[in-house]
């Protein structure tokens, strides 16, 4: 686009750069220059946000910006990595001033908070969408992966579960308040990147909940060839989600619902009282929901399956798309 | 979707993982995690290509996986950045097994003729179109950038120009054979990798030719903060460019026509001569085309002005992304 290199500048220019960012050369050459830190791994995901498929086209645009990019660094929270850099390829119809800054200031708030440095990025013709790469450092053999998780181990969740599948129908409904509970922890998810670097030395296995309590978990137990049960009655619930859906609608959105960004941990028993100890200074709970079996499969929440949530979806056929 | 994870399985894990390929951990979990080397810089950039914007949507499958990665490669070249590893986002309307199998053999051909691992991706519903970011290295303070053009030195471009826009010409013609020259230099781009690395202690400023060549040298002039001196009779055209365009249409093409991936470099003349003979080891042609000058402003081609090509376009109005 012609004005495409004016509209980077004008709201994309990285906030944070220099050396202490790790960021040799930022946004406007070839490519940008980082500084990995020696002794670490470089942890690396992309995840696309589509309009009218991951979220809808009429959110705020500032909740749009912050949330395509939560949703990816909620990947390096998962690994227990510490986020550094990130990539943005933004694919939009119409460049209005007005929702670019707003699109740009959520984006930007979050960087800012998370102290990711945006350091590139691209933006072409076509349906809203967002690919946020980010990435991450993580110390040499510390990495929390899905494929850790051993018989007798304790099953957590921190924060509560829920709140994107309730705030989705809550917007579905219509609710418009920003500040309604629901809402707010779907438009605006906040990746557990603290959490992650806070249970690196005691979870032995780590996903973040994306695409579904069950099909995350799922993911875990193929990974680390074990089973689990789930205490349904433990599942920690979104404030309000019982009061929006019913208690049985509130533990389907719990179980089956997408987009919580919480993180699942399989730990230690006795590693479960310190690890609480240490979200509870960030404010977070972490709640046991069951156990890692060693006979696979699913007993608990069993009879209910491992599908995973359909999220959400209007106008054209659309997919959800996973990390990597 | 559905199916995208065993689509992912199935077209999409990488060839090239390992220790030795610097992938402690590759596609499967919510990151992927890379070992970066001692004593480089990170390069990094992000390119999408969206259908019937920067290429025909009914190009071969298998081109079309080759040139998106060969796009964002073509940034590395161009910061003299060892290709390492990369990430695919990848959004498409329905997936064709058979279309999807030639596009990966596209994609995988090129990663394994560079030695760039895919770590990861996602996949989601829309349009067609391939994010992809790569990811390189180069040592510290060797990284070639748009900033080092001195006045009097000697501005040279790699290989020949003209075919990516003589390409599109002949593509919209109807010219299918995917041996004629001026087609395949424009659907199957060669990333200038192994010009870039052999480049790097020679040259003072490079960049691709993406965007056409009289536009991207305005990006080294803005960033060295000087002038050039353009003999447009020097340009280095590409194989049957003339017999197609004419002599006149073949310099504009050459002057103005985007997608030529080649490098175009500025170099003290006394490193001219040594720099062809580096190329000519890889059967690649080194062609001075003008001159550094201190006084901003472009002369010699300077009537033609510096606007940029007009991608290739069909169907809905889009734009071109740049690098970054």
């Amino acid at each position: 686009m012609a004005s495409e290199f004016d509209l980077i500048a004008r709201h994309f220019t990285p906030a944070a750069s220099g050396p202490e960012a790790g960021v040799a050369l930022g946004v406007g050459d070839d490519c940008a220059l980082l500084t990995p830190r020696a002794g670490q791994r470089l942890a690396v995901s992309v995840d696309t946000s589509v309009a009218d498929v991951h979220f809808p086209a009429d959110a705020p645009a500032e909740a749009i910006g912050h949330r395509a990019l939560a949703v990816s660094l909620s990947d390096l929270a998962a690994m227990g990595a510490e986020a550094r850099w990130c990539l943005m390829a933004l694919a939009l119809r119409d460049a209005d001033d007005a929702w670019l800054a707003d699109f740009a200031r959520g984006f930007h708030a979050l960087c800012a908070a998370t102290d990711t440095a945006l350091v590139g990025g691209d933006v072409t013709g076509g349906t809203l969408s967002i690919g946020v790469t980010v990435m991450g450092e993580v110390p040499y053999d510390q990495a929390l992966t899905r494929g850790g998780a051993r018989p007798g181990e304790v099953l957590a969740v921190t924060g509560a579960l829920g709140g994107g599948a309730g705030g989705l129908a809550a917007w579905q409904r219509g609710e418009r308040d920003p500040d309604h509970p629901l809402l707010a922890r779907y438009l605006r998810p906040q990746p557990r990147l603290a959490a992650g670097l806070a249970l690196r030395d005691l979870a032995s296995a780590a996903i973040d909940v994306s695409d579904g309590l069950l099909a995350d978990l799922g993911h875990v137990l193929d990974a680390s060839g074990v089973g689990a049960r789930v205490e349904v009655e433990a599942l920690p619930l979104a404030e309000g989600l019982v009061a929006a859906l019913g208690r049985e609608g509130a533990r389907e959105a719990a179980l089956r619902g997408g987009d919580d960004y919480e993180l699942l941990v399989s730990l230690p028993e006795d590693a479960v009282a310190e690890a609480g100890r240490r979200l509870a200074r960030q404010g977070l709970a972490l709640t046991p929901i069951g156990r890692v079996t060693a006979e696979p499969g699913l007993t608990g929440a069993g009879e209910i399956g491992l599908a995973g949530w359909q999220h959400f979806r209007a106008g054209p056929p659309g997919d959800r798309g996973g990390g990597a």
